[in-house]
């Protein structure tokens, strides 16, 4: 039972990294402290939303002074196990994934792309991103060797269950997908959809 | 109060791209007929969670046959604006912008990319994706004369900002916001996010 009060909705889990990204962009900015008024007009999330989802994690903030940023900042990298770096890997070396592979934005943010994976020949040891890709063949033993639990799967619809299908079987734990179906993947894999056209879609309805 | 009534939640409108990306599937396949259920098992989501987002748009499906897939496939298209192609343009023509423009999977989808803008004079003119980058001070012309209402913005964090004041000045509707950064935009603009960090983030929470 005690165990079940702190389990805190995935939908509230989701909330931290915005969170972390606008503190991130005061820091940056030389902002001491801020409030949960203003986060929510930085994000157009209530303030009392704010306040609950932080209150999940313990007690931060002072009445009247607010949060320190630095403090915030560093209490929700703490929470989402982001005071380290997480080694991550991407199979499939076309647009999309060289794009993801070449940018540089992963590094302050808790990852570093390892690994760049495809099965096309004429791809395979080419330098993209400063990195030389690999065969999939090579996934399993990469994978093991770096104790890497993230990827990316940058790969064509059709292909994309079968490498999800190999990164399970080498222990990847999270899988960011980029192809536009629906993974299945073991309750003890984590899965999220990067697919534009699905917001582009969401926002249409309303025009 | 009326009005209200039909007034959809904006979390429910967001599945309804999902629902229509498994049923576009489901077609492909030749399947003729679903429920609740199996989609429910497709996309993660309770059944009974599919049946009320769908009861918002009135009468679906029948007892004991389900839902028609072409049925509702089309009855969602319908809903969401989609039974027309909207022109879209992209502002940003570096490694992420060039590969969305590239990709081949809006046209079936209801999107078109039919411009492509930067601001650096070695990107102007360049051929991408079928595409000539044209300098970000045509913007506004092009959005009047080709009726866009759809951007995606795929620029460095810094220019982001002003690239939406842009877009808005220029009259777009709905902005897909690639760069790291909440944007400030009037109430009649949608804006929607795509960030994969925060999807990474999210995840490691769970490691």
């Amino acid at each position: 039972m005690a165990l079940d009060q702190h389990e805190v909705p995935d939908i509230v889990v989701g909330r931290l990294p915005v969170y972390l990204r606008a503190l991130s962009a005061m820091k940056s900015g030389g902002k001491q402290y801020t409030s949960s008024h203003e986060l929510a007009e930085w994000l157009g999330i209530s303030s009392a939303q704010i306040r609950k989802d932080l209150s999940h994690f313990g007690e931060f903030g002072k009445q009247g002074t607010g949060y320190s940023v630095i403090g915030l900042y560093d209490e929700l990298r703490q929470i989402l196990h982001l005071d380290q770096d997480w080694p991550l890997i991407i199979v499939g070396a076309g647009n999309i994934g060289s794009a993801v592979a070449s940018y540089t934005g992963f590094s302050h943010r808790g990852f570093r792309v390892v690994g760049l994976f495809d099965n096309d020949p004429t791809k395979i040891g080419a330098q993209i991103g400063g990195l030389t890709v690999q065969s999939n063949n090579e996934i399993p033993q990469f994978v093991a060797d770096s104790h890497t639990q993230h990827a990316m799967i940058t790969v064509p619809a059709q292909y994309a269950q079968q490498v999800a299908d190999i990164l399970v079987a080498s222990g990847i734990k999270a899988i960011l997908n980029y192809a536009p179906i629906n993974l299945n993947v073991p309750h003890n894999v984590h899965v999220e959809y990067i697919d534009p056209v699905l917001h582009l879609q969401k926002m249409t309805y309303y025009l």
